[in-house]
């Protein structure tokens, strides 16, 4: 998985920020991306990233404040002009279908693809198959404001050929019996555990994107152990006053759940535009790395492997 | 008056053109601005044009596509978020109430100043004050579009003081009213006419801002000899079935309507993304110019005078 920063700005744009949208790029999900949030512009920042708005089938809204949904119709419409046919469905809060419904409505977009929208509690599992595991849970910013867990399940190790020979057992559809870990039985009547065969599983990647919040046990649930964890900064460690006020965390807050969390990276987004010198952004990643060392911060449009 | 166009593109949008809005600057009424459509990105746009949001007073919307209003919530959020206390009134048609009202409730907005907005149904004047009048009417474009003419009322010409000393009147308040052209009674019995002691008067001008349409008897009336005409042109002049298919002009559509209207100066907008190259732009303006030679087409951040 990868991740492509749209927006990382707070509140309202700047130049050098756009309000909130990330992209998570499902490699493994036949290059399928994922999009969390999607402020104002979204559409305008995804033309100078490897996005495709054809390539997103799913959009998690993490709450309903202006600068984390006011692209969605914007881009909605725009998937369908690039002639789109793939479903999408958008998973958020409350109140999110009347305000698309509106928004389509009022300007008459056709979309060329169904859309399903999901209005979530946030409590546990929102979307699940095969490969992924998706969960939800509610944070504290004063608006319910939810964070996501993305999980891949672990996969089966590799079939260990030199154990299977010594064994003595003959090549055939037995084989990839004994690759999913099942257990088979011979002609010859010998049986045999595929778990004794397989090298060690590959371990799923996980990653968790929070929308806006103060300091959360959910947060540090969500986190728990990921790969990476996508926490907002809105403020510097100063400004821990103002930031709990307004339902934010500073550098500090974010570090603090990344290191209670267990993760492996920490990358900080939704940083105010009163920090906009290259000074100011070191000084708050140093915040962080002094509490969390595998900490950043994420400018838009650049990308972090997970 | 002079005119920024923030977005000069037609329906999504590219590198090259955002989507439309339009500012009016009204330098003789306090350096005012006035809106006209507000697609997706409007404000991030302003960020690099001399338009300020707190200076918006008015937004006029020619119809409600999505690339035509898609920016209001977000800019009517930014207006806010920057301060602003003036009210600011929004007109355009049927539905906009709604939209805005869901949008800024959705997102637990709150405004700063009064907003309040006017849906008309484009017939006749929707605003008139001591200094400039604005007519709208109804279009040609599938959906309800209207086009808008700002007209500045003529002032009186400047008092012609050598006439007066002529005529032996003395100073004090009686000047004014000479000056406003009324009629004044002097203690000596002699009576004037203010309009023999003042200068021709000073033609107030005007421009005409069209929404989305195909050629239309109502955009000439509109247009009718104003200084300057905003006119999309969706198309090159060899796409003129396609044009009319989906309710949009083609360069020579908005220069018959230039011609035809008797204007100064036509401006092009609304320029589809498949016309990138500075080769294909001068391609439209020469088409435009072989019917109306004061034909020209907007960049994005440019700005006409009137």
């Amino acid at each position: 998985m990868k991740l492509t920063f749209l927006g990382t700005g707070a509140g309202i744009p700047a130049k050098q920020r756009n309000v909130s949208s990330l992209a998570l790029h499902l490699m493994d999900k036949n290059n399928t991306i994922w999009l969390f949030d999607c402020g104002e512009a979204t559409q305008h920042q995804i033309l100078y990233s490897p996005v495709k708005a054809t390539k997103i089938t799913k959009i998690f809204i993490t709450h309903c404040h202006g600068d984390h949904i006011y692209g969605l119709p914007g881009l909605l419409s725009s998937r369908a002009f690039h002639g789109a046919t793939t479903p999408l469905t958008l998973y958020g809060p409350n109140g999110l279908k009347d305000y698309i419904d509106i928004s389509l409505k009022i300007s008459g977009t056709f979309l060329t693809y169904p859309l399903i929208i999901k209005e979530i509690d946030g409590q546990g599992i929102c979307y699940e198959d095969a490969e992924i595991t998706v969960h939800s849970a509610e944070l504290n910013h004063g608006v319910t404001s939810f964070g996501y867990r993305i999980s891949q399940k672990d996969k089966p190790g590799p079939l260990l050929i030199s154990k299977v020979k010594e064994a003595g057992i003959p090549e055939g559809p037995v084989l990839n019996k004994l690759k999913k870990g099942e257990k088979v039985k011979l002609k010859d009547g010998r049986t045999f555990k595929g778990t004794n065969f397989t090298g060690p599983p590959k371990k799923g990647k996980s990653v968790a994107i929070l929308g806006d919040t103060s300091p959360s046990v959910n947060a540090v649930r969500l986190a728990e152990r990921v790969d990476t964890l996508v926490h907002e900064a809105t403020f510097a460690r100063n400004e821990n006053d103002l930031a709990l006020k307004y339902g934010h965390s500073t550098t500090l807050h974010a570090a603090e759940t990344a290191k209670k969390a267990g993760v492996k990276q920490l990358v900080m987004n939704h940083i105010s535009s009163r920090y906009q010198t290259a000074e100011q952004k070191e000084k708050l990643i140093a915040e962080a790395r002094a509490i969390f060392s595998e900490s950043d911060i994420a400018e838009d449009l650049s990308s972090f492997n997970i």
